[in-house]
């Protein structure tokens, strides 16, 4: 049989092949990868987990494993608008969330219902390459607005707003972006508030590394001062567990909440309502910001033990994101090097890295790569950065 | 903000705004409803998905807990691979199995990787309403072929895929197929495969209910003959829970598989592994078969008792489409009365069906209806049906 695919899945996907190679290449037993983002095991509570599953199959087993709503199980949603309020939002409800499978669902359901062929999208330059994949989908026109080390290009972005007015939203992560690690101070903050006020740009706010901070202090969520004119995604995976799956979007525009819903109808009919449930039950049951406390203690270790080694293996002229929280460190390499040429001769000696490529829309043979420090030993993290170091020593040899 | 959403989103959804307001109507306590599709929580082994989450936990728990891959738990796809050999199919393998988010996001995945818009799709007439909404989100051209008692029609399905070969697929229900609860025949069966075998056609066979078969005998999958030209898509909501959306595609095309898997990567990156570890937990350790015969013992005596009072008080001239197993029977009014008019009559005394409108791509105003018996007390049947005989009659005599 000759297979007839469509158009959409044929065309290229430039992100989607280098993290394939990626992983296939960290996959290996053999490599160090720096390149995932895998969260550390000290943020998965599983006697809490095996307690709270207990209950919920005991207390309400049926519902947890009959078919359930689209919208997602109300007390995890009344739980995930309270947090809001740790974000300056205290007029979020339980009826503005749409739990989703994972917040990489939520990217592709505002990609489907939103994007037209065509149609502009405002990213920050680089950015979360999945993001971008997920809205290639459906074949959006990329605007790219650069990153500075205070967060995002304010009069960049003030430019491409006024020019672009029917841009159908600009997706932002204004917390330890991915993947430069950088964070949007207050006067950043202030001036996107004032540029999408007088606009009719959808702000898309990506958060999923913000409760993990271990220095400075947050800004709000756009969704203070933006209200319905911004939608907020988050996620459990960097907190307690990605392998449940269970993100969200906050959602307070009624009419593209009933479009989102509509699509997730048809997309999946509903996040798994057993897990939603076990989770509402973790989080009833537990003290989560003194488990996220753990998290943070530890990343900052690692990051600040990731950090050193950087500093005392690679060679001059490399550059260093400083980070205040997350997940990553993001490094430029002196005079224009590769980053990919850097991965590929890394990756022979046994040491992957994300190279920074695949993070923007159009840019390649870039500089920078990312790192990430949260779920390796400090032994890995000395030993691949040495490696590290080697690789670029005889790169600017050569 | 003036919200901009797509066309894909904005176009009319007749099986959504139908289902939507159905599942509104029957929501209230007030009302018996035959309207849905629940399984009985006979299906859900609760006690022992408790001890399959404690052993996951203990003896697992970080894997259970991460990031996992996008094609599935393997000791889960290795189940389903075997199982297929109680439907004639041996060599499938762990490997042709891609686990999703419930069916339904097979169906989804499916119309994303093979429909351009005004492709042309072939399915049965009625057929599976949210089958036909989820193709509908890729805007295909709509082929549908009649339904018999003994199964598709062949003369009209061999008519179509000779008139038709560059359509992507066809998407058939086998086994008590949704809405009917017909069946095909072996012989009906036999000129399915011949008709596929000269064809270039993808043939989707989907088959939820396959392992509720109270009497008769099954064909044996499609797959058995048609090798890599037959996907097949399977679910476990009906015979252990639909609460944690796991179902699956057996394909055995290499290529449609890679795509197929590229498409999920960006659609959700994996199913819940947690609940996939469970579920194959569970598989494991208990006879899944023992489980399956008490819910078909339950919904034999469910179908019978429901078959003996729409015999007892609906009025004459309704025609009862008799079914060997599956959740559904599917009664047909006399002198073309209007199925959607019943339905509001019945719904004001208290009474949800599920018109037969929603199932076809273009024919209206029909009157057959699907009435589902899996979750409804004895004491609700015979209430339940006794007012839709009232309903009728009222309308037979207006």
């Amino acid at each position: 049989m000759q297979l007839k695919l469509s158009d959409r899945i044929m065309k290229p996907d430039f992100q989607g092949e280098f993290t394939a190679s990626i992983l296939a290449a960290a996959a290996s037993p053999d490599i160090i990868s720096f390149a995932g983002g895998l969260p550390n095991p000290v943020s998965f509570p599983i006697p809490e987990m095996e307690a709270a599953t207990k209950k919920v199959l005991e207390e309400n087993g049926v519902t947890a494993l009959q078919y359930s709503s689209t919208q997602g199980w109300p007390a995890l949603r009344k739980w995930i608008a309270k947090r809001y309020e740790t974000m300056g939002v205290y007029d979020v409800s339980a009826d503005d969330i749409i739990v989703t499978n994972g917040s990489q669902q939520a990217l592709a359901m505002i990609g489907a219902v939103m994007i037209n062929p065509g149609d502009e999208v405002i990213v920050e330059d680089p950015t979360y390459l999945v993001a971008l994949q997920s809205f290639h989908v459906f074949d959006p026109s990329v605007l790219t607005v650069t990153m500075n080390p205070d967060g995002i290009d304010c009069d960049e972005l003030a430019e491409v707003v006024k020019n672009h007015p029917e841009a159908k939203f600009a997706y932002l992560i204004p917390n330890f972006q991915n993947p430069t690690g950088l964070s949007y101070t207050q006067e950043v903050h202030d001036r996107v508030v004032e540029i999408f006020k007088s606009s009719n740009v959808l702000l898309l706010e990506d958060n999923p590394y913000r409760e993990i901070r271990f220095a400075g202090t947050a800004t709000d969520s756009f969704g203070k001062e933006l209200g319905e004119q911004c939608c907020m995604l988050g996620t459990f995976s960097k907190i307690i567990t990605p392998g449940m799956r269970i993100g969200w979007i906050c959602v307070r525009n009624k009419e593209l909440k009933a479009k989102l819903l509509n699509y997730k109808s048809t997309a999946d009919l509903h996040t798994n309502i057993f897990s939603q449930m076990v989770l509402a039950q973790y989080l009833a049951d537990n003290d989560v910001d003194e488990h996220i406390s753990k998290i943070k203690a530890l990343y900052k270790a690692k990051s600040d033990f990731m950090v050193e080694c950087l500093k005392k293996y690679l060679p001059e002229g490399c550059d260093l994101t400083p980070t205040e929280g997350g997940m990553f460190l993001w490094v430029t390499l002196p005079n224009g090097l590769s980053a990919l040429q850097l991965y590929y001769k890394a990756l022979e000696k046994g040491v992957a890295i994300c190279p920074g490529d695949p993070f923007y829309e159009y840019k390649r043979d870039v500089s920078s790569f990312r790192v990430n420090y949260s779920n390796s030993t400090d032994e890995a993290i000395e030993k691949g950065v040495k490696i590290l170091g080697e690789a670029c020593k005889e790169m600017m040899e050569a």
